[in-house]
């Protein structure tokens, strides 16, 4: 494996944080924070330091597991840590020794606060440099849209994901393999992986009508509850086939609806045709969110979630697909992005009602030259419950 | 649910955070930073960030899902975040409510960077309290013994864990259903649920003895490598039954031993054997770390990570059995702790070596009234490749 970035990328993202008068880019990822960034500037699976030396134009790469990251990793320079005593050990070591005398160091906004208190500690006269608006937003962009090495990858992912789609629908039409929510979870996890997954991209949502309304439905709430009972029910998974993920969520019509019902299901159908015929080069994102807020909100709902996101190295990559932000506090941080040829993202358009259930379609759209390309193939399966 | 901490603990936070001047505790858990305690402390799933008002003995959760939160978790006042544009927004605009003129926060040590600066735009005289040796050693405190509660909950996962034990011992033995690194993984990762568990622990590793000698072995670094080649192979899984989760590795021999491999086999679990033998009431736990660790050094081997970890809400929990440290800046912020009744901790000694595999025995201990408690029952299994 390599890095995930292209060399022309990189360049720019040197370009950029010289522009910005930065000496150094700090990026951790680690058990219990996890920042895509390592692994798309590395190839680095998981848990690693990594400093990008913007004077130089260097990475040095300070991973948990040295051999694995010889084996996977691309960085100038792999540094072992069982010669500085652990990792923490050799980041201070290792930042100290190529650091100048008031170096500024860039960090992303979600680094961990101990991170940046290691390098002060040692070298007290860092700069500190955190500013979301030129550094995570430079990083988001660059992962924004895909290369063509990533496009084939996920499409081997989108691959899986549409057989899958076929086979839910057919265990679920014939209702004798699956009986409860976690029947149809462990179904989906295991057939993925039979059909040439490396992983589960995420923890798969599988909801009964009993508990759609909510948002959060992972089906260990209760591994039960049954999966046939009157209403909407659906099923949100993810492929990873080799490193990028894919992300669709397929809507249940469980015997006859009732006029609310299907008001929900028409709105969310329309919100998702409406977006996806929205979509062209150099429209802006939060236009098209717009659209489908629009048209959620004009029956007397409101959608709880943004529109959609990028999918990529993590299932939540940008761009995100939301609505220009109303308070002050997050429009200081916000600039619009229009669409590019290249990006991939979902349109997941939902209405969560306590009282009558929740019904979400999400599919994966790839922006080409030649307009929006709809990857998946999730549409509303109705199923007779007699 | 309810929060996991007992009462008594509670006011335990409370009187230390009292003791040590702060008017509050800061904590966020969310996609990209895990904080267990916020678990902990409410009973809510994911996704919140929790204020404890330590004057007021008060807890305010701003959880994202409102709906889960009014269900599932417990706090002293829980937010809807919809009634203040996002859960940035109510974050910043609870605290500035609830704060007085020079507020002392606590922060624990991993806490992203931002959630602090939010903090500080809205409340410049706020103080930041960061301090590891008191914050996180307390929270870490709390956590590392279990209530009678959280052992119910933690032995279905025993349970399921050892069932799985003899299931995968039958299904490797026959090399009739499992060809493949990934099919093992699959497996376990489907049967665990089928027998009641709720959701995976952590993803499965799986490792041929083509790379047992690796740390991290997800099965999809390769999914058609043979699970059956001559040699030391290894699968480490977890069950999560209810919140609590197991942590089990199963050392395989695939056919006959090389006099080197003999010894790595020997080795460890004389280092597993003598580490429990060691476990006893008001011993400290990284004693019982150096007995492991001298064993497998003695044999001229290193092992590369610490012995064992906590296992609860997280599969990393406290207490840590790892050695004294050694680093200066490591040794600032330990200190020794003693084995206590209620503790559940893995023993996993393991040694790793490039030419020969990679063998490493995982059980789970608690530790009660009456000495350690072994509660798996994971041995090494010798398979007949012939």
């Amino acid at each position: 494996m390599a890095r995930y970035i292209t060399q022309d990328k990189l360049t720019k993202l040197y370009d950029s944080l010289t522009t910005h008068n930065l000496d150094f880019l700090y990026l951790t990822d680690s058990e219990a924070h996890r920042d895509v960034n390592v692994k798309y500037l590395t190839g680095h699976p998981e848990d690693a330091t990594l400093f990008i030396d913007v004077k130089n134009r260097q990475t040095t790469l300070i991973p948990w597991d040295y051999q694995l990251a010889k084996m996977y990793s691309e960085a100038d320079r792999i540094i072992n840590m069982a010669e500085y005593k652990g990792v923490t050990a050799a980041t201070v070591e290792v930042f100290s020794e190529s650091s100048t005398s008031n170096p500024k160091v860039g960090i992303p906004r979600g680094i961990p606060y101990d991170n940046v208190q290691l390098i002060l500690d040692k070298v007290p006269s860092a700069e500190i440099i955190y500013n979301p608006t030129i550094i995570d937003s430079l990083l988001a962009d660059l992962r924004s849209t895909k290369s063509k090495e990533e496009i084939t990858m996920m499409k081997k992912s989108i691959e899986i994901s549409n057989q899958l789609v076929t086979e839910i629908e057919e265990v679920v039409i014939s209702q004798s393999k699956i009986k409860t929510e976690m029947d149809l979870a462990v179904f989906v996890e295991s057939r993925m992986r039979e059909l040439g997954a490396f992983a589960v991209g995420f923890e798969s949502l599988v909801a009964s009508s009993a508990r759609s309304w909510q948002i959060h439905t992972y089906p260990r709430a209760d591994p039960n509850q049954s999966l046939f009972q009157k209403g909407l029910a659906l099923i949100d998974f993810g492929v990873q086939a080799e490193a990028l993920t894919s992300d669709v969520t397929l809507p249940f019509i469980m015997g006859s609806m009732n006029e609310k019902m299907k008001t929900i299901v028409e709105t969310v159908k329309s919100a998702h045709d409406s977006a996806i015929d929205a979509i062209s080069e150099s429209q802006y994102l939060h236009e098209v969110a717009e659209i489908a807020h629009n048209i959620i909100e004009k029956q007397g709902y409101k959608m709880p979630h943004s529109l959609g996101h990028g999918i990529g190295l993590t299932v939540h990559d940008s761009p995100l697909l939301r609505q220009k932000p109303s308070h002050e506090s997050l429009l200081k941080h916000w600039t619009p992005t229009r669409i590019e040829e290249g990006m991939i993202f979902t349109i997941e358009p939902g209405i969560y009602e306590k009282d009558v259930g929740g019904f979400r379609l999400e599919n994966d759209v790839l922006m080409t030259r030649n307009g929006p390309k709809v990857l998946t193939n999730a549409e509303p399966i109705f199923i007779d419950l007699n």
